[in-house]
C-alpha cells in the first residue's frame, strides 16, 4: 500500500493549482455571470485559457485530444480545478459534459464520436443529459421513465418531457433516455436545434455554477434516425450505470476543491479576526469546527482516492461509488456549513466566496441519487451478501454432513 | 401547569391563520420583490391588508395602537404570521422593526414616541438598528464597538461605519449604538435623511425576506442633539439586552412558521409522490425525516412557549432566551434542510417554496448571537451557578462547624 | 398557557427531593446489590422508608392506597425520584410494577385488585409483564406473538416462552400475553409460584437497576382459570396500549432524573477540575457540552410535561407518547454520554455514579419500542393525516363545484 | 497511489484471520475471566497459541523475536487480531504492552532490553505505564504531573500516586513518569515487586478486556538506580510522544476489528430476524444503519492506513495521529452503538457479543487523549500553520516591494 503520487502527477497537480490560482480565480469577478451560471462567452474565454495551459478536457482519451487521465489522476486534477467554481468549466470537466464525454468514449460509434464528441472535447460545444422527468416520471427511481420512443420507419419518434436538465440552454446536443414499445430504455443522441426539441423554460435554481443552468425540455415528435441511437437498443439503464459510477465520483472530486476553498477562507478569517479578547480560532467553539473540517476533508479525499483506485483496476464500483457519494457529499457539506457559521455575517453574504459555495453545493446531496437512495441501495447489497454467505455456509455444512 | 390557550387567543390564532392563507400567501407571487426583499410599495399594500384585518403591529401597546400582546400571545400570532415570508412584513412584526418597537416602548420619551414610534406602529415608516461594525469593530462581541460619539455643544457628533444593517435602505430612522468618550456605549436616535448618514451600499445576502435588505452605513460627523439620545447615556449595552432577549424569541416564533410551511410542503409531496413502488413517505428513509421534523417543530414550539411564559412573568431570561435561540434556530434549520432533501430537485429550485425558506433561514443560526456565542454564554452561567452553590454549601458547613 | 406548579405540587416536589437526598442516596452504597439489581431485602428497606415518608406508590389511586397523582404530578415526582437509581424502587414506581399497577387499576376486577393490586400498591409484592418472546416470537412487533392459550374446561392452558421479562425473578404474579385459538391476544394473570411457570434463567444485562433483573420464563401447560383473565378476552393488544402510552412517559420521567444526576456530577467536576491552566468548564469544548446538556434536559422535560398534560385531558396520546419517548430517550442519552466524556477516566469507572447511569440507561432507547419503531409509527400517522386532509379538501372542492 | 496489499501481507492477514476464528474465538467462552479482564493463566494459554501459530508479538523487531511489522502491516494484522477481544492478548499486542514494547525498542539500553523487553516480547511478563494521576495531577494535561523523583545518591526516590494504570495488577515492571527537581519529566523503569510500589486497589471499570484491569499505584520512596532511567533525564514528555502517536493508531486498529465483529453480528441478525413482515434489514430504518456502519468502518480503515503509511515514511504524525484517533474512536463507537440498537434486547444483554464490545469500547473516546483535547490540539496546529503562511506571504510581498 502506498499513497505516494508519481512525480508526473505531482507536477500536474501543481500546474493545475497554479493555473487555477493565477488564471481562473481572477476571472471570478467577471460580470458575465448570472443565476444560470457563466455566460457562453465567459465559458469560451475560460476554455481558451485551459487550452493554452494544456489542461483542457484532461479526462478525455488522447485519441480524442485529452490527457487520458486515470481515475486516480482525475482525483488529483479535478480537486484542484474545483478550487474555483470556474475551474471545472475552464477545464471542460463540469457536469454534465464530463460524464457525457466519458459515456460517449465508452459507447459511441466512431461516426458519432467525430460528430459530437470531438468538438465537445475541444471545448467548442456543450451537451446535456436528458433523463429526469417531472412527477410522475423518472426521478430517483429511473424505472418510472415515461418519455417514449416509437418506431417510425428507419428511426424513432420521441415524445415526453424532461426537467432539471443541466446545461440544456445552449447545449449543442442531448443524450435522451426514452422507453421503446417493448418497455426497455434506450439512449438517443440528438442535436438540440431541431424542431422536435423545445426548451420550455429555465428553472430558478439555488446553484449558479453550471453554464446553461437547469432547463425543462419538451420532446414533441422528435425524429431520431437509427444511427443516432447511443449504443444498443434497450441498454439505456445499463449505460446510465456506466456513466454514473465515475460521474458520481468526479462530483466528489470537484466539490472537494470547493470545500477546501471555503475552509481556507474560514481558517484565514478565524486565525485573524478577534472576538472576546483573542482570535476566533482560539475559541474552542471555532477551533473545533476547523478540526472537524480537516477531518471531513481528509475523509472525503481518502474515499475518493480509494474508489478511484478500484475504478482504475476495472471494478464496476456500484457499491463503492454509492458509498463515496454519500460520504463525500455529506462531509463536504458539513465543511461548507461550518465555514458559513465561522464567517458569521460574511458567511451569509457575498462579502466572502463561501455563500456562493454553500448555495451551489446543497444540491450535491440530491443529484446522481440522493443520500437516501444510496443508503437504501447499499443496505440491499449488504444484506444480499450476508444472505449469500449464509447459504454458502449452509451448503458447505450440508455437503460435509 | 396548563398548555390550554384561551378562547380569545384561539380566535386570534385562527384569524391570523386565515388572514395569512387567504390574503397574504396569494401575494407571494407579486413581482415587486428582489434580492433585497419586498419593495416598499408591496410592503405598504401588505400593511394595509393587515390594518384592514385588525392585525397590524399587534405586539405594540394599545396606547400606541397595537393589540398589546403578551409574549405567549406573540408566540401564537407570530408563528402564524411566519407561515408566509410576507406575513411578518404585513403584520409589521419583522426584524428589526419588531424589536425596535419593543425597545422604543420601553425606553423612549413621550416626545420620541410621538415622533418615531407612533408612525412606525401605524406602518407608515420603518427603522433600522445600527450596531454591527466591520472588522475590527463590534460583531458577536459588542464590546469591540468602534463608532464614536463625541460631545459637541448640546449634542454629539457620531462617526463610524456599520454593516449588516437590516432594513437600512428605506428606513426613516436609525437607532445607533456608539461609544462616548468615557468608553460607555449609548443609543442615539436619528432620522436617516440627514447629511451625516450615508448608505454606502446594499449587501448581497443569501436571504431576501427583509424589506430594504442589509446595508452598509457610514456616519460622518452626524449631529445628534441631546434630546435624541435613547434612554440614558452609557446604558447602550443594557438596552441592547432589553431589546435582544425578546427579539431573539420573536425570531424563533416567525421562523417556526416558516419551518412549518416547509414541512407542510414536504409532507404533501412525500405522501403523494411515488418512487420504487410506493409513496416516498412510506420509505422509512423519508418517513423518519418527517418524524424528526415533527419532533423538532414541537421542541422549538415548547421552548418558545416556556421562555415566553417566563418573559411574561417579568424575568429577564438572558439564559433562557439564549437557550431557546440555539435550540430553535438549529431545530428549525434541520427541519428545512430535511424538507429540501425530501423534495429533491424541487427542493433546490423555485418549483417549491422551500428553497426560499432554506436560503432565507440560514442566517438565523448567526444573527442575534451565533450558536457558539450563546453556548459559551450559557456555559459561563452554568459554571458560575455551580461555583456559587459550592461556596454557599461550604459557608453553610463552616457555619455549622 | 401556564407552566406554574401549584403550591401543593411544589411542596411534594421538595419533599421528594429531600427524601431522595437524605434517605435514599445514602443507601446507594448498600452492598445488597448485584448485577440483577437491588436484592429483595434492600428493596423492602427502601419501601419502608418511602412508606414512612408518605411517598409510597404515589401514582396509585387513593382507593388503593396511593396519592392518586395526575400525569403532570407524576412528571414532577418521578423526575425527583429518578435522581437516585434506588428512588423508583423506594417509591414503588419502577418498571414494570409502575405500569402494571396502572393497567390493573384500569382493567382488573375488584376481586383481582384485592388479590394482587392492593398488596402490590402496599409494596409487599412485585409483578412482571410477560410479553416479549425469543425470536421468532413477539418483539418490537407484538403481532408475532407465539405463546398460546388453549381452552381447557373453565380456563386456559398456556404454553410458550418469554424473555427480557423484567423483575421475573422474585415477582409474585405475572401478566401474561398469549394468543387464543381465534388468533386474538389476551392477558392472563397468574401467580408465579405455580408449577406451570419456570424461571429458566436470569439474563446478563447491561443495566442493573431493576430488582430481579431480566429473566427467561417458560410456560409449560400453565393453567389459568377464567376468572384470572385480565379484562376481556381478545383485547390483549388494546390493553397493551393502555399500559404503554403512560408507561413510556414514566420511563422518560425517571431517566430524566438520572440524566440530571449525571449532569450535576459533570458540572461539579468541570467547574472544579483544572487542565491546561483553567477549569475544564472554561474550555469551550467542555462548556459547550454543558450547554448542550442543559438544552437536552430542558427539551426532555418540556416534552414530558406537554404529553402528561394531554394524558390528563384524557387523550390517548399514541402519537405524542411515541414522540416523547424518542425525544427523551435520545436527549437523555446524549446528556449521559457527554457526562462520561467530561468526566474522562472517572466517567468510565465506578469512581463516579455516571458509569452506572450510562450502562443502566442504554436500553431505554430500545425497550417500550425502539426509536426506529416509533419513528416509523409516527411517519405513518403523519402521512395518514395528510392523506385524509387531502381527501377532505378534494371532497369540499367537489361539493362546491 | 496504490491500495494493493502484497501477497505476503495478504497471507499474513488470512493466517491471522483463521487463527482468530479457529483458535481464539472458541476461547471467548473460557470462564477464566472477570471484570478485571482475562486471568493470567488464560493469558498464558492464549500466548502459547499465538506462539505456536508464529503470530506472537509481531510488531516487535526481529532482533527481539518479533516479526518486525511495519505500521501498514500492523494495520492489517491488528485489525484481524482485534476481531476477538482475546486476540490482542493472544498476540501480545494489547495496551499497554504494545506501546511499551515500541517505546522500549526505541529508547531502552541493551541491558534494559535484555532484562525487561525480551521476556515481554516472549510473552512471559507484562508491563504497565504509570503516567495518569488523581486530581489535581496529570490527566489529559500531562504538564500537571505531581509525582516526584528526588536525587538520592546514585539514584532517585520516587513519591506519588497514579491511577487508571492499565494492567498494573500482575505487571512485572512499570514505566513511571515523574518530575525531577528541575521541573522536567523523566521516565523510570522499576520492577513491580519492590517494597516502594503498592497496588492500592483495582478500579471498577466499564471495560473488562485488559488483563489486570486498571489499578491505583502508590510510590512510597521507591528507589530507582540511575541505570534504570529510560532514555535521558528530562525527556519524559518527548518519549511520551514517541510512544503515543503509534499507540493511538494501534488502538484504532484493534477497535476496528471489534467494530467489524459487532457489525457482522448486526448484519447477520438484521438479515435473518423478521418484524412487521420482512427481515429487519429491509426496513430502511435498520438498513440505513447498516449502510452507515459500512461507511464508518471504511472511513476508519482509510484513516488508519494513511496515517500508518506516513509513520512508515518516518513522519512524526502528531497531527495525523490525533486526527485518526478522533475519527476512528468516534466512527467505531457509532458502529457499535448502532449494532446495539439493531440487536435490540440482545444488544443490551450478553445474548450477543455486542454488549461486551459496547462497554469495552466506550473509554476509547477518552484514553490517549479525549476527542476534545485532540480537536483543540489540531485547531492550534491549523491556526499556527495559517499564521505562518500569512507571515511568509507578507515577507515575500515585503521583499518584492
Amino acid at each position: 500500500m502506498n499513497f505516494e503520487l508519481s512525480d508526473t502527477l505531482l507536477e500536474l497537480q501543481q500546474k493545475t493549482r497554479d493555473f487555477i490560482r493565477n488564471e481562473i480565480i481572477p476571472m471570478e469577478a467577471d460580470p458575465r455571470f448570472d443565476s444560470h451560471g457563466p455566460h457562453e462567452s465567459l465559458r469560451r474565454d475560460l476554455i481558451e485559457k485551459a487550452r493554452a495551459a494544456g489542461l483542457l478536457t484532461p479526462h478525455a482519451s488522447r485519441e480524442m485530444g485529452g490527457l487520458g487521465l486515470t481515475h486516480i489522476e482525475k482525483a488529483i486534477v479535478f480537486e484542484e480545478a474545483g478550487y474555483s467554481w470556474l475551474g471545472p468549466t475552464a477545464l471542460n470537466i463540469h457536469a454534465p459534459d464530463e460524464g457525457n464525454i466519458h459515456l460517449m468514449e465508452e459507447v459511441a460509434t466512431p461516426a458519432q464520436k467525430e460528430r459530437w464528441l470531438r468538438p465537445q472535447v475541444e471545448g467548442h460545444i456543450r451537451s446535456c443529459f436528458a433523463m429526469t422527468e417531472p412527477d410522475p416520471g423518472a426521478g430517483a427511481d429511473p424505472s418510472m421513465l415515461r418519455t417514449t420512443a416509437t418506431r417510425d420507419g428507419k428511426g424513432y419518434r420521441i415524445n415526453g418531457r424532461k426537467w432539471f436538465i443541466t446545461g440544456a440552454d445552449g447545449a449543442s446536443y442531448a443524450i435522451i433516455m426514452a422507453r421503446t414499445e417493448d418497455g426497455n430504455a434506450t439512449m438517443f443522441l440528438a442535436d438540440m436545434d431541431q424542431p422536435g426539441i423545445r426548451l420550455e423554460r429555465n428553472m430558478d435554481a439555488m446553484d449558479s455554477c453550471f453554464t446553461g443552468g437547469h432547463g425543462v425540455l419538451v420532446f414533441d415528435n422528435l425524429y431520431v434516425p437509427e444511427e443516432d441511437i447511443l449504443g444498443e437498443l434497450g441498454k439505456g439503464f445499463r449505460y446510465a450505470q456506466v456513466r454514473l459510477a465515475p460521474a458520481r465520483l468526479t462530483h466528489c472530486m470537484r466539490w472537494l476543491g470547493q470545500a477546501r476553498r471555503a475552509n481556507d477562507a474560514a481558517v484565514e478569517y478565524a486565525s485573524r479576526r478577534h472576538a472576546f479578547g483573542k482570535p476566533l480560532a482560539e475559541h474552542e467553539g471555532v477551533g473545533f469546527m476547523l478540526a472537524d473540517n480537516d477531518m471531513d476533508i481528509h475523509t472525503a479525499r481518502l474515499h475518493i482516492w480509494h474508489t478511484a483506485w478500484l475504478l482504475d483496476k476495472g471494478e464496476r464500483c456500484n457499491f463503492e461509488s454509492s458509498r463515496a457519494k454519500v460520504v463525500c457529499s455529506e462531509a463536504e457539506w458539513r465543511v461548507v456549513d461550518r465555514c458559513v457559521q465561522i464567517l458569521g455575517g460574511q458567511g451569509v453574504t457575498a462579502e466572502k466566496e463561501v455563500m456562493r459555495i454553500f448555495t451551489d453545493m446543497r444540491a450535491f446531496r440530491i443529484y446522481d441519487g440522493p443520500s437516501e437512495v444510496h443508503r437504501w441501495s447499499m443496505a440491499r447489497k449488504i444484506v444480499h451478501a450476508a444472505q449469500k454467505a449464509r447459504e454458502a455456509a449452509a451448503a458447505q455444512q450440508g455437503g460435509q454432513a
